[in-house]
């Protein structure tokens, strides 16, 4: 039987041991952009091997077209324990610009700051520090009667980089990966005090469309006036994508957009979330999105309408009276819920021939058409792991969204048809893929405790 | 006195050696643009003061920081006789792709074609071949009596690539320049038997528009939904600017603009245009300016608003889920009439301001701002150059409008307060800044003819 008071005590006298380990892995700078830290890579990936090995799992390093995968099993103290998938990658991202480093981003020492201890160096918080979180919290366990629940540890190489190899390694390996629910340690806290579960994550459509109109670019002073401009034409498709309130106009759009639950609505409403604060950063000041729609709602569970680039025309400096034979724009929409990607862009498309001349065409490329991600909210796991967090933490784990998509989780959903579980100890304010990354002392240490909780629970 | 019979009886008779002399100047290849032709050029300009002085002109040529000037004066057999300025431009376009040329761009030749002879060089056309037609009309009027106007030519040698000199020669003598009215020998014909005077040349307000948003490019995903869209903002503003019926809603727009002459709509009306040829030629069909205006008002008599370059966002290859900071479109208005180019601007940016959420800023670059340009119907010597043309010819002369700027014709009402009579013989179908460039030998004896029919009747 496993034994959590033990296996919490056990963390919590081995602090330095894990840093010291930790630290090892974040001395090897696995950067997986850059083809001359291959080795490093391989060497990231060798080390942990070693280390699953060395608390009872059976590990291997998996080859692949680019850096290994890491694969690991144990089993559960019990038969029939339920199985999780536990997901991280050791890959890093580059450090330039170098010079704004304080010290070697592969140099990791604790820093003391205002608020506790940090672990600087890159990697820390993303996503060395937080799979070893996982890591120890195992270690612990199976010297405090053995891990709850079969385990399984997938550890890649090339998340920095777009994960090219993961979705052939997860077909060739559906088996061997199989599991009841997949736990994934890359996301964050909502502060250093409350913890946080992501269970809704956008899905994106992101289409091109071109309109086409006279065969060649033409001289404004000749033609203007009787020819077809594709900039006007474009720039009223786009701008009848909204309605007055913020709204998307296509038809159907919101088909498969649900409501929060009574209780999600309410903690987002209790939430210390200063709007002002989050446009103000960047700023802004006046909400854009739909009206009637607090902030959070807008950027965790709201669809959106976006326009990511437009061209047309000559666009260098000075004047050019040209009327262009063709413009461009490339427009993105965040889904959630059940909205299906492919009735979105039908309507799309709809609307774009419809606002076309007869004597004009219009072109369409895809870039990308993938549904929301969302952890049911009646999920039996996610009732358990916020539970569990709460009993480490004190507070009430908050349940978030992430504006954007992860698609990591996308593909665990179609390739395995696993649920993802989001949990995660780094803070919006790590400074991941910028020099000087960190990850607080605390969240490493309530990490590995947390992880020991989530398990004992996952496995009841 | 001016004997115009027997002027008109010495061009027929003097056909090949003024196509010679056409030819020595269409030898000599004045490209503008290109530092490696410069001595080309002051050797054209040589050749015309040369030319100028052998019929009676006290012509000189005049430096400038760029390519220079040929000025050239006589005077008319009587005293207090009107007196014109004439202007052509001796310097050509660049030949490439010379590869296309079926010869020598600078070996001048007679080709046979279906209608007629032609001459085929770079230049003979724009504008060698057309300036020569007013260079043979005096020297055949002194020959016969002498001028019946007093006489100033201005030969530019940098129009071709944006006559930089010219404000500031024009400045400075404009006491030599004073004269009663500009001829100018650039424009058509309406087709080669169809005499043409272009009488309206629409304005053109530049201006460029940058739409700020928030202070950096933000992830769509984080951001998408609440940040204000710059591209977004921008295709309001846009769509903004025409209603239903292809009208610009600025207010104000359309102060000064006044409906045709009734005898000039009805000429536009009788002429053989076939707006589907137009259009089609460049793969278009549906007239896409105001509702209720024929294609040639449109282009020759109504103002317009279009936008010649629009860029925003990811412009590149495949998908980028980026909120731009800003957005920029190049937006021009066509003016006509009595419009005021400030007042346009003005009411441009007020519509722009009018559109932006209270976070966003537009800031805006002016790319020039000039009134339209129109010969008074009722003027004197349009009629006269009018019925002039038509006797040469034997049919109607066309009053035609152009839709595009001709700097040159600003120039001369700014800096000298003169309105241009544009009396030209080439042909659209003149392949002028093309290879294979040809002007038709009906233009250029018909166009010799006119000059001395038009400057007998000015004379009176």
């Amino acid at each position: 039987m496993t034994d959590v008071s033990s296996a919490l005590a056990t963390l919590d006298k081995s602090t330095d041991a894990a840093l010291a380990r930790l630290f090892d892995l974040l001395k090897i700078s696995s950067i997986s952009t850059d083809p001359q830290f291959k080795g490093d890579c391989q060497r990231a990936a060798q080390w942990l091997a070693d280390e699953l090995k060395g608390i009872g799992f059976d590990a291997s390093v998996r080859p692949t077209a680019g850096h290994p995968m890491v694969v690991a099993h144990a089993k559960a103290n019990r038969a029939n324990a339920p199985h999780v998938l536990f997901y991280g990658h050791y890959d890093v991202q580059p450090v330039d610009p170098l010079n704004l480093w304080e010290t070697d981003p592969f140099a990791p020492r604790l820093v003391d700051a205002p608020k506790g201890q940090q672990i600087v160096a890159r990697g820390s918080s993303d996503d060395k520090g937080q799979l070893m979180t996982f890591v120890e919290a195992c270690r612990a366990l199976q010297a405090n009667g053995g891990l709850p629940c079969d385990v399984t540890i997938l550890f890649e190489g090339e998340e920095e980089c777009g994960s090219p190899s993961l979705p052939a390694f997860l077909k060739a390996n559906k088996d061997e990966l199989k599991a009841d629910i997949a736990l994934v340690c890359d996301t964050n806290m909502w502060d250093t005090q409350t913890p946080a579960i992501t269970t809704m994550l956008r899905g994106l459509v992101f289409h091109e469309v071109v309109i086409k109109a006279a065969s060649r670019d033409l001289h404004s002073g000749m033609f203007g006036g009787p020819a077809a401009n594709p900039i006007r034409i474009l720039s009223h498709i786009l701008a009848g994508l909204h309605d007055a309130d913020g709204r998307v106009t296509l038809p159907g759009f919101y088909d498969g957009v649900s409501e929060l639950p009574a209780d999600v609505a309410k903690q987002w409403q209790a939430l210390p979330f200063d709007a002002k604060h989050f446009l103000g950063y960047v700023g802004l000041s006046v909400p854009a999105g739909e009206k009637g729609r607090s902030v959070l709602e807008q950027i965790w569970a709201r669809p959106t309408c976006e326009m990511n680039g437009i061209i047309g025309g000559y666009t260098g400096e000075g004047a050019k009276t040209v009327l262009p034979a063709e413009a461009r724009a490339k427009v993105s929409f965040r889904l959630v819920g059940q909205q299906e990607p492919a009735k979105i862009v039908k309507a799309f498309e709809a609307h774009v021939r419809a606002g076309l001349p007869a004597d004009c065409k219009a072109e369409f490329i895809s870039h990308g058409a993938s549904p929301a991600l969302q952890l049911p909210f009646a999920s039996p796991e996610l009732s358990k792991a916020r539970a569990a967090l709460q009993s480490e933490w004190g507070k009430e784990t908050v349940l978030v969204g992430s504006g954007g998509s992860i698609p990591i989780i996308g593909l665990f959903k179609s390739e395995l048809n696993l649920d993802s579980l989001m949990v995660g100890f780094a803070l919006e304010s790590d400074k991941i893929h910028s020099p000087n990354e960190k990850y607080e002392l605390s969240s490493f240490k309530g990490g590995m405790r947390s992880w020991v909780r989530v398990l004992e629970a996952l496995g009841q």
